[in-house]
């Protein structure tokens, strides 16, 4: 056997996943609970079950590493409407069929197997999604290694993730949309794009890769609490602080410059390289934008400095963030 | 470096996890749910984490697997009683603090980092326990290895686990035990020997490598769910029946036949070898018990045949089992 893959999947105490031999496993975990990541009246179960594979494919996007195998712990209610009928009712069981048809379609576009997980009955649908990747040992892309004078990109557009939100609710309204979520066929065609960029967001899976395997980028994470937040990340790691030029970001159509600087949801990659290093305009199909620089962490200036029209200003972290505890 | 272990740990996208050239790794997911798995008025906060952390390593010991990662999800409710106070109660940060004690103990016996997770808002306290062992490359216990004639083994004592329910339920009337569990320090001192087997199960990890290092075992999982449903996974992975002898079982003291068939919760191995194989009186410690045998599947023979001094009878699977999915 001479790939990494899944040796034995669903069905024993554990799944087995054999690494090619010089590589080691990336892991991530990614809980997903209804009415704070998703909400049943906005989301169908297809883009529920698509973003919570997404937000772990774009965590291994961000390392460089080629997906594996993923785990799915999935909670469910028990439809007290139907106690006779076993514990699924229809409704149950259409939801969680297409849920599994989203999440399921996914894996398959990244060639990423389920090799196994748990199931439970919760008071609220919830997924918890663990996702394996390889990656050559020692080479996978990390938070920490910006240096001062690298330059900042990011890869496709952002604010758009964030930017679908108030139209989810507004048209959640007017769909009179229940627990199966917004209905796609009465999404306006002007707002289909946008609102893709929210349910069906694309990890970056493959850039990560090209990246990773040309050894081009000094650190990299990935969009999912927003720009501020994770460049903040992103220097606390490497010590260092940045600066991004308002005129520069890439802004989504229908997004404006709060979304694209605090808003999350966007799973683009954020990296950073050295100045020398020449980075093409695109990378296996999507645009590369440079956004700004690193700086030197000096006092008095701040994490994050945010060039506009009007003059430098200090940009604080105001993306979407969990609330903190022992492990966050 | 040559070990297996964890090359980097919390803080970035992904932990990093490095196989040693010829391991594969083992993973498995738990998901436990107050009200399902533990109930907040019975267990401490200590015997909720060391518990789901006991699920885990219990599964990487039925596959003969040394564990090298745990990752956490985890899901607290904010407490409406605080709104002021940000999102942590001070019943809120004690019950965490005390969650991670237990777990973070038993990881610490068995030498598991605990290498990531997540931390979410829920409307109840879950937890979502991924651990990744490793074993070496085709060599793990599998549940599909028995053949007839093979010898059925069990180690420890069974039944306490689910013996241990009553008086947890009565106890905790008595104390009028509210969101912390009961007081251990009230549990009298001739049942805690019994509560102990349901409140910190130890998991049987040095049995587990013990049998794979020698290859004496044919095949292996945990008591989980109790011997009829876990037997019944066994014989319907590995194609084969099996009888037990009641009179055999190793019942723990304050159980009876009823909770050792049928109870769960034990995190016993289960295994079987060759009838010519010699399997010592105990392994690493713990006492090995032969209770039965692997038989031919035929036509009118129950998967599952229970000798007792009445004569034979058919034994079905009559243990806990969650509901089952598309997954389980």
């Amino acid at each position: 056997m001479t790939g990494s893959g899944v040796s034995l999947g669903i069905g024993d105490d554990c799944a087995l996943l054999r690494p090619r031999r010089g590589e080691e496993f990336a892991v991530t975990t990614d809980l997903c609970i209804a009415g704070r990541h998703f909400r049943l009246d906005w989301h169908t179960p297809e883009s529920v079950g698509h973003r919570a594979l997404a937000r772990g494919l774009s965590d291994l996007a961000a390392m460089g590493a080629k997906p594996v195998a993923a785990f799915l712990s999935l909670g469910l209610p028990r439809e007290l409407a139907n106690p006779a009928g076993g514990w699924a009712s229809a409704w149950q069981e259409s939801w969680t069929a297409r849920f599994l048809d989203g999440l399921l379609a996914l894996a398959a576009a990244y060639k990423t197997p389920l090799a196994g997980g748990d199931l439970s009955e919760t008071p609220i649908p919830l997924a918890d999604i663990v996702l394996i990747g390889s990656v050559p040992a020692g080479k996978a892309l990390l938070r920490s290694g910006a240096r001062p004078g690298d330059l900042l990109y990011v890869t496709g557009s952002i604010g758009g993730g964030a930017a679908a939100l108030p139209h989810l609710e507004r048209l959640a309204v007017q769909q009179k949309a229940r627990a199966s979520g917004l209905n796609p066929a009465r999404i306006p065609k002007g707002l289909r794009a946008l609102l893709d960029r929210h349910l069906s967001p694309q990890p970056r899976v493959a850039q990560g890769l090209w990246l990773r395997r040309r050894a081009l980028a000094s650190a990299a994470l990935d969009l999912s609490d927003g720009l501020s937040t994770d460049l903040t990340h992103l220097c606390e790691e490497s010590r260092v602080a940045a600066e991004i030029d308002a005129a520069l970001l890439p802004i989504h159509p229908g997004a404006n410059l709060q979304y694209a600087l605090h808003g999350g949801d966007d799973y683009e990659l954020l990296f950073t390289a050295a100045s020398a290093t020449r980075i093409p305009k695109k990378i296996a199909g999507i645009p590369v934008t440079r956004i700004g620089r690193i700086l030197s962490p000096r006092a008095g200036r701040p994490t994050i400095t945010l060039l506009t029209a009007q003059g430098p200003q200090a940009l604080e972290p105001q993306g979407w963030e969990h609330f903190r505890g022992a492990i966050s």
